[in-house]
């Protein structure tokens, strides 16, 4: 934090004390509560009182009071940017995340997250999306094997590759390979992969790798994925839906931090 | 890293070599090759041999060769990925900067940006910036005073959280203190405010802010600030035009990473 | 590091060289050569010059030049014993990991270790024991789905628990229960478990676990499994053996580094 | 902290139980009573019980007992050292700081710090700086423009100097440049510096640049900067004087920290 | 801690509470409560409730109920693992060193152990080692002179050795020296060593090198320590008896942790 | 760094190339070359040429030109500051200290540093202390046993506090005790301590003191020791004389770093 909050420092007095609230300004749903107050306990805050009016995962409507606090006036001021930037942010992709689950209520397929997530945010961002009711993909390189082209290159062929795997990974992961055609899908599902990432295929092309994985292996569609797509990719069979637009592009909500 | 890239470890054997390059798949402007490379090192990579074909700032076409890279495989698998999201996520602000600073040609104002960039990403993103021919606001609370709405209300008005400002902090340091009508305006600058800023005011309220401020102040437009109205702001006459845009809604440019 | 090595920096003149080499005192399967010169670079050693004779993986017999090296002797004397150890300790666990391993051959159940790993050095270990031929369990809590007696309890049941497993657990891992008698056995595969550990099972047992499970699951034998069992157990027909003996009782072996 | 506190673990039971006090044994300013606490808590302390009689910021006479505290015996014996240098240490400076600003009373100058500060105590001892009645300076290198001769040759020049530190920095910072003679000065000012730093001026030279400055920009005496000579520095008219003697070598002023 | 305990976020219910305790197995003196708790608080598990029927340092028998806990079910089954295999192999080192202290009763010898500990837990296995009532050699490097062959040779010989190290080492530390025979050890004591360590003496040999030192210096009994040879050794004479067994060899011993 | 340095970023050009040198101004001795280096390393500098001129311990002239280096004059501005006080402050350490010592030439005592040292700079100050021909006293708390006042009165006395440091402490550490009179030396000696620290004596006092102890215990002399008293302390026949003032009043010397 550098030299701290010069501004605060100079024109709040020490030890003056403060109430604020955080209210809704729009629907949303919310996530992060508690990174919120952890904002200002890292801060090394001298001891605040909370009360909260509602939880993760609550929908609020506009107006809603959130939360209150009440204590030093200077840290409040210090942490209020960083904390309610991260409520808006989070709350922003449990919303999404919830409006997208929706759509796909009565199919099979379930919506998940990726790894395009913000550096040093990913546990809790993956998190809002378990909020908003989608599920996860792998968290890093560590928790699942995902083979891709530039692997099955190196490996010399999809089947190399996915026995390769089998052979090296713990068993407790999965192995998934990433696949663009029919060809390859085949490839991957003979060679005995768990899981098949259809990669940026139309509805009708998902819909025919359905047809031929016949339910011998998970299937992942990847790639184009909007919101006006997504119940037609869902009733294509798919088994899961990945979406990077639920992180990477969830707009942050509308939650303000008022001073009383 | 948590196990590492169990996939690349799987799939490709110890001691293969690769060749890659970066490809740019749309008109851009570079901004990132050090980072690009620090990943790579990050990861503790025995030693890539790298050719660079263009230069940070540069704007490039679709097609062009950025660089090439030759090494150990597993390593350039490994980091891929989040090398080249850097490169994309810091180019396409370096991109857009460039666009918008271009509409301001010719006008005396400053595009500069703000505090919303990416938590961890911080002076990366604020140098993409400047690539892109945009300046910076301050980078944290330590090194700029900024009064706001709480810190007003806290000091007991303007004119006193302007004189406190001016007596604790470093004399390094200007003050300047965010309004949202001609009366705060008035008082900041009275009480020897160095910079304002005028907060989500129309094309014709900050023209008036203007007028009154009679250079006394440095002026800063903040709020609002899209593409369309950028030049519109520009001509009011104001000294800067802030946008948390450059940084938090630059779409990452297309650019391939390919292994031969 | 606390305030240095103060023998060394006592007895041994700043800027005076040595050459010292590793020998092997009895047959082992070295593992570690890169940790072990790693130690020196985080001692922030000058350059020292080193000449490999041998790799990891190979199999030496005593009397085996392992390697050379050449430098400061301050640097050398100091990490000598920590990079000893380390080299020791690795190649101890490649050692005992390569003659179980032989024991398995032409069975086709594969050897795996566990999570009994030393606290810092897990990455290292579990590398030692791939060099020795077996291969990894997952490498904590967030690469595996393991579903013990007390999550079941937590859950209500092995059919909850695996069903929760399924829903929450990124796709990329495969789910795992740990049992301890047939019912909870048919209970998991009945529940669509991916994978059965089988606890602390008589041989008996174990054959009968195969018979039972009809391949409809990895099957995972643990809990008191030596060196005279193995191959009994192997014979049973089991996927995998794991045996937390690889890593927390394989004996240092004998190598000494020699400074001529 | 090593292996500890082995005289400490010897010779004090575990679970022991003291009381002890700080005293005043001269008449000082108290500055660092929170970073004294801090110590304890830091070395991972079970709670002790604190009565603080005085404040940060208090003039105290000798005699003073400054505060009580009372817990395990070995926590605090192991603690005291080191809690009680920071306190003699800050202490020491606002004392000095306290005296030196009273000589400016009635002056328009301000007394400020410079950079000469403790590694890893910089942000304490500035504030002890303030607890004196002092003013920071710039904290690092990244809050403040200061332009000396290395700079100004690299850019060829003051005017060029202040041009290139006016376009690049943020607007939020002031730009200072450093110079020792009047040309320097006018091509400074001319130049549109907001301050400008007189280096190692006589009490005429210093009073010559002020007549020719005429208001337009801040002025900061510094070096050669002592108790003797404040007062006439300050009657030139400067507004700034910058000492680092109040960091570097004010004097530890003499607190004891004694058991019951 | 990567991406957290799937398994148990995925089956045990958030905000669920859960009762545990942990009983001995078999007969054990305890050593790491302190440890065992700080394992829960470092995963920042909310606030969980604690009953001690048992200290460190307690000789235990076989169903003794150590300690219950309650609280968070996600945080205890978390920790579970981490925190047992701690207590079980602190107490093992403690029981280990207990039975051992117990056979040089009425020797004048003292047991202690050597720098062949866990890396990452030298501090807490030192520590179980004097609740098992063993005393601790040298931590690290920094905190004891022991001049070994290598230092010899580079520094000419022992008596040089010696010399230079009085010279240059603290005078608060000892100076010790490793021999292998008796012409080394009389050149030790000749040379002022204040301790020589006696490297793998058989008990005659050991029984003259007590002869000769005269009580001149603290003799140090090492290598080839075992428990059959223990009494044998201390009834030689020497001071102390060190046993990298004690932190290397010692078997974890049997303690559960069970939820109700 | 925070943001890093903004006059240098702002005003000197990326890729300009500097060449500077370390000229002495006054006669010095030198010490922390390395240390001046390290600087540069740990801003990440891209590489400089080094050309040194002259080595730790060598007594220089004014107008000696030290080093030369040529690099990136981003680089060598930013940590021009930062390596120059360092350099100022360990020469001035050593350089004090060589002048103290030299008045000891000729009596048996010697001179030695205290843990009165900057707080992260230790381990440098200590190294400059040697470098100056004096020797270290304990760094920390960790690599010695200083049984003082409080210790003693924890304990129960003198003898039991003795007795408790020979028992707890490993035997590869001294035990010394503070006294403040003659009675209390006569304990510590009795008692077996290995050293005493006579705190505050007069002249007379340690002269009656050594003639006491009659060579049973190390005499330390510490407290009041300036470089008036330093030959007659020595001449009383105490072994060590410690004195604080070696680095926390060591003058910086007079060094200068230049650019051509």
């Amino acid at each position: 934090m550098g030299g701290g909050d010069v501004t605060t420092l100079a024109t709040v007095p020490a030890g003056a004390s403060a109430h604020a609230y955080v209210l809704a300004k729009e629907p949303l749903r919310l996530a992060g509560l508690d990174a919120f107050r952890r904002v200002f306990e890292v801060l090394g805050t001298p001891q605040l009182r909370w009360a909260l009016h509602a939880s993760d995962g609550d929908d609020v409507t506009p107006g809603t009071r959130v939360l209150d606090v009440e204590g030093d006036a200077r840290a409040l001021l210090t942490g209020e940017r960083t904390a309610l930037n991260l409520l808006q942010r989070l709350s922003g992709i449990a919303t999404l995340t919830a409006r997208w689950a929706r759509r796909l209520e009565g199919t099979g397929a379930r919506l998940i997250d990726t790894r395009k997530t913000t550096p040093g945010l990913r546990v809790l961002e993956k998190y809002a999306v378990r909020v908003g009711g989608g599920a996860n993909h792998r968290t890093g390189l560590f928790d699942g094997v995902l083979i891709k082209e530039n692997h099955i290159r190196a490996a010399g062929g999809i089947p190399r590759a996915v026995r390769a795997a089998r052979a090296a990974a713990p068993h407790t992961l999965r192995v998934e390979v990433e696949v663009t055609n029919f060809e390859e899908l085949d490839q991957a599902i003979e060679a005995g992969a768990d899981a098949v990432l259809l990669d940026n295929m139309s509805i009708e092309e998902l819909r025919e790798a359905v047809r031929r994985a016949k339910g011998r292996a998970i299937l992942e569609a990847s790639g184009g994925v909007t919101e006006d797509r997504l119940r037609a990719i869902a009733e294509t069979g798919v088994d899961l839906i990945s979406a990077g637009a639920l992180t990477h592009s969830a707009r942050a909500v509308d939650l303000s931090f008022l001073f009383e």
